[in-house]
């Protein structure tokens, strides 16, 4: 379905509004739409999916380092997100895009990553949405991955997505040239190195660290922790259903009792 | 595979230690296997899947209502599981049961749920997983869902889990006669239906809260959202795999760019 306008693209991040990647972002989308900003005022590193209800949210005008206007909200990633819907942002929003992240999104990572969620919440909103990260936590530039951000969304905007998917794009940090193309994956397998760092603090009271060298991955071809050990830019197309569904008629074979009379005459057994 | 022994079970929540949900899984709990209770200080609610990697983590030891001995952690409920798995808790730790949440856990929710994100921690760390959540704010009696975690806990320690997969238990907030069976179901789709709440504060600077009336879904036969309206226990296996399997070979016909001569030499054309 190609659209006859540009976009209207709702930019947002994990890492803060002063973050490098959402400038990088912000410059490469805008050659394919129009570009609203409205990300966290600080960094919301492993923050998952949240939706702040116990306290209020602030909401500031600023402006990006290169003097573009922007909102900021002491809120989480997601939260950005469900203020842009809630009209805080003009509408339409026609797509979200979240990132650029320091740090790759592979495998488990993504259930964990601001980045992730906050796409999520858009696909939640009904819009096509993309997550796109750099497998740096300091990349020395974000233009390769800025780039293959802009490609995939105009991919977006001309094919569609499904209602309740979005994508997840991690990008290797090597330069354009050296970037060995794109490829469509499924999500790997993290094999986390957590380790429990115990210290005593000055009042003699001990106190906890998750600390451990960073997670690795699987290495299976075809998953995001492939393409991008690999040089590839990885696309993964994520869906907002958990369901698994190969389990279901397994666990209908289970004994589970069946206490009550109502459902003997109930049930009609298409379960 | 049967089991020759009981299961030591890692009992947490999305609520705090201090919550009657927990008390009463605990007690139900205790007769399928051995429990020990690592929980949240606070609430956590709509909190995601957090893994608090800059800060330091408490952990307590203190006593629940009954004087059961118990570890309390200021971290998340994801945080709470992956700080026992590190050695916190005595091991082997057999299953990870998660809650009981007073407040459905059903279709989108899941995502933001620490409930459900502490369970899939669990899985993460390679052990059969449940998250039990009763449909009511405030539960008069948390006993029927008590009494149904404890019997889907016996089935899952009976029959097991596949790896990377967990279970959703969702109890209505009925008596145990009143309630109609168990059904296997599938996630739903939430409806949310937040508005935006602006205020100002006494020094004339406007905030603004997520409000609206409570989440409603779409009540469609065979979804937990379904079940838990019509008076029966929702049981939902969810996996980690967010994959959208089925738009891997729609998005490959994308013609994204191939910009690198070493992509058409080297792509087997394998994805």
């Amino acid at each position: 379905m190609p659209h006859s306008h540009r976009p209207h693209i709702l930019v947002t991040n994990d890492d803060g509004i002063g973050s490098p990647g959402l400038l990088a972002l912000k410059d490469a989308l805008s050659q394919v739409g129009r570009v609203a900003v409205l990300a966290p005022t600080r960094s919301w590193s492993a923050s998952g999916h949240v939706k702040t209800m116990h306290k209020p949210l602030r909401v500031d005008e600023v402006r990006l380092a290169d003097d573009t206007p922007a909102l900021a909200t002491n809120g989480a990633p997601s939260d950005a997100v469900v203020l842009a819907f809630l009209g805080l942002v003009e509408h339409p929003i026609d797509l979200v895009v979240s990132g650029i992240n320091p740090g790759a999104n592979l495998g488990h990572d993504v259930t964990y990553s601001g980045t992730v969620t906050a796409a999520m919440e858009g696909a939640i909103a009904g819009v096509p949405a993309i997550a796109v990260s750099v497998d740096s936590r300091t990349p020395s530039d974000f233009g390769p991955a800025a780039h293959w951000a802009a490609e995939v969304t105009r991919m977006v905007w001309r094919f569609g997505l499904p209602r309740e998917t979005l994508l997840n794009v991690n990008v290797p940090a090597l330069s354009l040239e050296r970037i060995a193309g794109v490829l469509i994956t499924r999500m790997g397998m993290r094999i986390y190195r957590d380790e429990l760092v115990r210290r005593i603090d000055p009042r003699g009271r001990p106190y906890y660290w998750i600390g451990g060298s960073a997670p690795t991955g699987v290495e299976e071809e075809g998953t995001d922790i492939w393409a991008v050990a690999h040089g590839y830019v990885s696309v993964t197309p994520l869906q907002l259903d958990l369901t698994a569904h190969h389990l279901l008629s397994t666990l209908r074979e289970w004994p589970l009792p069946v206490e009550s009379a109502f459902r003997r005459t109930d049930d009609q057994g298409s379960y």
